[in-house]
């Protein structure tokens, strides 16, 4: 069985075609500047040099009929006929409160996806471009919704709902969701296997640390926490975005600078976070902690204060499920940046955590970072979206 | 040594004479609707019934002068004559990045409350026109200011710098202050001796909770967290603010209510927390408890969320100092309310935290809720921010 992993943006999409005989990637690529002047797009297969088509791709619909004219391509393709895509699984932002889990489509998902718009202002409608042009373009496979709210969604209440007037809730299903909820049930799932933990009991908190960065706590898999919430802006410090901070910081800046609060929380998404903190050195850790080696003051209290929210939100995860059986460190920060790693778990000695230094060295690949004594177990597990996305849509057709 | 406290609001005046010998209050009392017609003071002292007084007080100044005429009250009076009060302690709310200590006022210091208008625009000018009050009616006698956000500018910045541009800390000192500082610095230091710990390195954290609520970790009385911000709506959960929540909240509300979001922050401060939560039940913890227990659905997610942000406070903040030694609960729900500590400690048990149900059956006084085997102790110590202010106000003068 080969499925078709579908990510789109506003003017992208990602894609993966994945063998699951043997989960091995068949085919990966990606359309840029869709709708755009300019579009392209990049095909990569194995044993092949990569294919590049430059054409205009005016909607996604263009954009599908291309990557599938690669993928059957008689050089770079990988299949001989569309036909061998048994279906097609699509990640989707936002299913507001309606679905917590992956499901195929039809028209009433198609609907809750589009009732979702304002939710995932930016995601959404991409997302079900995307789709559509599935259905067009290969009609009769399936189509099947892996929602990045799906995990979060089994938060319980208490973790779940903010204390604002429940008619916010009601109207407008203000509640908390959380995000990179593929990647946050993928991982901590394998980290039940890898850290040999009990299926329904461990406890396990999973570090998604990228520019975007999340934090979740799970018992046997199922979400009791995730620092994310009505939209992608909330919990940890991240490359471009706040994290967390007082309501009245917006009000007091709105005031302060004549600004909208659109243009205040556009801010605090695309101008905060390390970025905005270090004064404006970068959104990317590594340029960060360069200028923090070179004595750089405020990009040193940029990187010292994400650490330490990291620390914090392990601190009261640990609190929430009262105890925990394993750490894991995922995504673009968590996989390479054994500094940032090694400084987190300096906080959690109280947990009875002891880190080797020398497993804490790897990058980018499966490995325990704790030492055989260590009372908590603390590992590397390189999250593979596309992958979960595929086995979900597997499961389902 | 006899100290006048006295805590100004925008239309009240609370007050009390504190005789430093044996750190008894020889007088309380309280002047209300000040510059609103049908202004009143109630004064009580030991021995005495209240004595009330309906006068006009057009100004604080007014209110003041008829507090000193009820404290030489041939009646009702504890002092012989005003030359009996050596100091006057004010509790002023904000004294931005300036100072981190209490100080005697003069006119720099009273140039710095001014300059904080803007960061407490409900309190410093109140609190301003109470020391000038009493400049005018007790010239001579030292005024010393102590400040609510003193003991939260002992933060080192990784937890006192929110992760925005950094140029809005410098232009407008926004950066988290912490606020019940007085309440936290008093508690933590009673409870480093309470609790038998090294005044150095003991590890002290203080919820302080009531229809306000905050929560603070220290190393030997200097605050190393706490949970209000740039204002006191940052944090917990409170009576009517919503404490934490995504800042893009705001935005949604914003644009989904036609409302400016002075309007919406005035809802997240004043109609939100276990209020708003439990769909307008009560900002009362006592009526929402009530309400649980006969079944409401929205109240009891109200108190269960509220249990469970104070306990992963504990859990952010115990990683934050990488252990604790002593959790104290204080103020009108921390002293009073069992049922809420012997909550929020079940979330403990990971940090060997056992609690003796009958001793935590106390109300409203000193007393420890751990066993003798409990690994961290956890305590009530009730709170008394008078008497902090006149004890900062007697070190000073």
């Amino acid at each position: 069985m080969k499925i078709l992993v579908i990510n789109c943006g506003s003017s992208s999409l990602k894609y993966q075609l994945i063998d699951m005989e043997n989960e091995g990637v068949l085919a990966i690529g990606l359309c840029e500047r869709i709708g755009i002047a300019g579009s392209k797009l990049t095909h990569k297969s194995e044993g092949n040099e990569d294919m590049v088509v430059e054409k205009e791709m005016p909607n996604h619909t263009v954009a599908i009929k291309l990557v599938l004219d690669a993928l059957v391509d008689p050089k770079y393709g990988v299949i001989k006929d569309t036909s061998e895509i048994s279906a097609v699984g699509h990640r989707v932002l936002h299913a507001g409160t309606i679905y917590s889990d992956s499901i195929v489509v039809n028209e009433d998902v198609k609907k809750v996806i589009r009732d979702c718009f304002d939710l995932g202002p930016l995601h959404n409608p991409a997302n079900l471009m995307g789709i559509e042009a599935c259905e067009e373009a290969v009609p009769g496979v399936p189509n099947v919704a892996v929602f990045d709210t799906s995990f979060g969604m089994g938060m319980p209440d208490k973790a779940g709902m903010y204390a604002i007037p429940h008619e916010y809730y009601e109207k407008y299903s203000i509640r908390r969701y959380g995000f990179h909820g593929t990647s946050h049930k993928f991982v901590s799932n394998e980290a039940l296997t890898y850290c040999d933990l009990d299926h329904k009991n461990g406890k396990v908190i999973v570090c998604h640390l990228g520019n975007g960065a999340s934090i979740s706590a799970s018992i046997g898999g199922r979400c009791v926490d995730t620092s994310m919430g009505l939209t992608p802006l909330e919990g940890l410090i991240m490359g471009t975005r706040s994290g967390d901070i007082d309501p009245a910081v917006v009000q007091f800046i709105c005031n302060k600078e004549g600004k909208s609060v659109n243009e205040v929380l556009d801010i605090l998404n695309k101008k905060s976070g390390i970025l905005g903190m270090s004064g404006g050195i970068s959104s990317d850790f590594r340029d960060v902690q360069k200028a923090q080696g070179e004595g750089n003051h405020l990009a040193d209290i940029a990187i010292q204060a994400f650490i330490y929210r990291v620390a914090k939100y392990i601190g009261s995860y640990v609190a929430a499920m009262n105890g925990v059986d394993a750490i894991v460190f995922t995504a673009g920060v968590g996989e390479n940046d054994k500094p940032i790693r090694g400084a987190v778990c300096e906080y959690l000695g109280y947990l009875g955590i002891s880190i080797d230094a020398e497993a804490n060295k790897a990058r980018g690949k499966r490995v325990m970072i704790s030492t055989p004594e260590s009372k908590v177990k603390v590992c590397v597990i390189p999250t593979n979206e596309e992958l979960a996305i595929a086995r979900e849509t597997k499961a389902l057709v």
